[in-house]
């Protein structure tokens, strides 16, 4: 399978390159940032989105932000520069990667002691993200194949692929493992209201591999379940605290169904997704507009003057998590709680 | 409230009038079916829909082959006629009252010893059907009023509102039943993929009402019963075997995700809902077409070649059922089934 570059970093013109995931099944178009404001309007319209490429498109906005940065004093420079990546930082509140990828790349220029070090620096960090991101998602996803059946049938929802990192994946890198090792996987794709990023992301990566995909409404993954056509449950997460899994809002009605059903509920992310700081309740889930849900190629789907609510994420508590798939192992939380990040210890 | 007719017989032209569904919110429009072809691709649209507004369709449906059947010879007229009739019987598969409601309408016209008895006696039985199901709604509206709180949000799925039946409501007319006597009700609506019933008619219809209403994608619900934002789900049905209610695709996540939550979970529907011969296994569940979920608009949603599932109902055991709302009170499955239909014994 020949891999799939959602964002990359162009040498040549210092400038980001993304592949517009809001065109996505229609047309296939790259988006060039050539400053962070573009690259802040990509995030918050979703050109870009998955919790690992937002750690990336943090670490590359810092590197953006350094080479466009005018400023020749050295100190309001890296002022300039810092205030940029703090505002790159902020464009959307419950992932962690991004303020991940942002400050990783922070840390590493803070060394530096003229303008030049730090576009240098920046450049070299942030592409450093982006490799270690991919080679994660492979390691991650050797580690996840061996949780799955010989023959069997994954559900997801969102995109947790190719599409939601540099490449690979982290819930369909699992997926493109074990089909890689021999295993007859097919994947229920959920479309994921409001956007779609099922229907669109997921079912196209997965059709691009060749791997046999289906797409359902949401609401049909419970009855699926009881008809035992699911076998697992497989997705990625935006932010892990020591409680919960935030990810795509759905996933937690999945979990619960999951656990009714005895069928195991699978969480793939790197380790960068990993939140040792705040618990459940701290975290913002963030509660995105209106017309996302309301509206559709501009016919109003709701009736005016009716409200939505239209939160990107929500919470699953751990306790219904059957294993968490990370590039440095796998780990059941129902034995409690393990340091990773911290300690290397994964059991 | 000013009540909303859904389905109608027009005495002057002997046709049937619709509120076609479909078209809301963005526009309200009347279909008139003259001949059973245009009820039947009426049936198969969805511009009606909703279990008992199917009910009378079905039974309006045999009133209207009655009129339209062309033939003079009796025996042969009565044939064409009942043949008629057990196709539209056949237009959906999974709602029982579609077929109860031609049922009812052929014993009726059985008696019947010319063809203009039969027209007379069957436009007369179908009339009895709709306004059985105007008062049906409003009594068990009374009923399950009893059951909601003071003040409270109430979540429900697609529509089982007035657009659904002749007037008023199921699972809406308890809102409305709840909201007249003096409760401070709001309604949480799911959007209800595919085909939106939730966002476009149950918010449409309640907003006509002025009743507080606010549109969820589907996927949302678990997390607002996290939040504690969800007092008790409430819901239609489109069969109630003795194990399991069938109801639009999404009605069993929601029910597993209330009992999860330890939130009530409420059926309402009309005794004409009840399927006393067959069990959960033995009901066919409708697949709907592909585009359905795969376009909007025109647009592909899924890309080419990807297959979609589109299951429009799915089974949620009674276990999961805190009450059963029906005109002859309410039955609390967990005290074991009641048989109601039959002799009206209700618990």
């Amino acid at each position: 399978m020949k891999a799939l570059e959602t964002i990359s970093w162009d040498e040549e013109t210092s400038s980001i390159l993304l592949i517009d995931q809001t065109k996505l099944p229609l047309s296939y178009r790259i988006i060039r940032c050539r400053n962070v404001d573009r690259l802040i309007t990509a995030i918050r319209r979703l050109e870009v989105r998955g919790a690992p490429a937002l750690g990336i498109a943090g670490a590359y906005g810092v590197a953006l932000a350094a080479i466009t940065t005018r400023e020749r004093d050295f100190p309001r420079y890296f002022h300039l520069v810092e205030s940029a990546a703090l505002d790159i930082g902020k464009a959307r509140p419950t992932a962690v990667n991004l303020s991940w990828g942002v400050f990783r790349v922070l840390a590493k220029i803070r060394l530096a002691r003229s303008i030049e070090e730090v576009r240098i620096v920046a450049v070299k960090e942030a592409r450093k993200v982006a490799d270690e991101d991919a080679a994660a998602c492979h390691v991650l996803g050797d580690y996840g194949a061996t949780l799955l059946p010989g023959t069997g049938t994954v559900l997801t929802h969102c995109n947790a692929g190719a599409l939601a990192c540099r490449e690979w994946g982290t819930a369909l890198g699992v997926v493109r493992s074990a089909v890689e090792s021999g295993k007859n996987i097919s994947v229920i794709a959920c479309e994921t209201r409001p956007l779609l990023q099922g229907a669109r992301l997921t079912a196209w990566e997965l059709k691009r591999d060749a791997i046999p995909v289906t797409v359902i409404p949401d609401s049909a993954a419970a009855h699926l379940m009881r008809k035992g056509e699911i076998d697992c449950v497989l997705v990625g997460a935006d932010r892990i605290t020591r409680d919960a899994v935030f990810n795509k809002v759905g996933t937690y009605m999945h979990a619960i169904c999951a656990k009714s059903h005895d069928i195991p509920f699978f969480v793939a992310a790197p380790v960068s997704t990993f939140d040792r700081v705040h618990s459940e309740e701290e975290i913002e889930i963030e509660e995105r507009e209106r017309d996302e849900v309301a509206q559709w190629s501009g016919h109003a789907t709701v009736p005016d003057g009716v409200p939505v609510r239209n939160p990107a994420f929500d919470a699953t508590p751990l306790s219904l998590v059957t294993a968490l798939i990370t590039e440095q192992g796998v780990i059941r939380p129902a034995s409690g709680w393990v340091e990773i990040a911290g300690k290397h210890r994964v059991i």
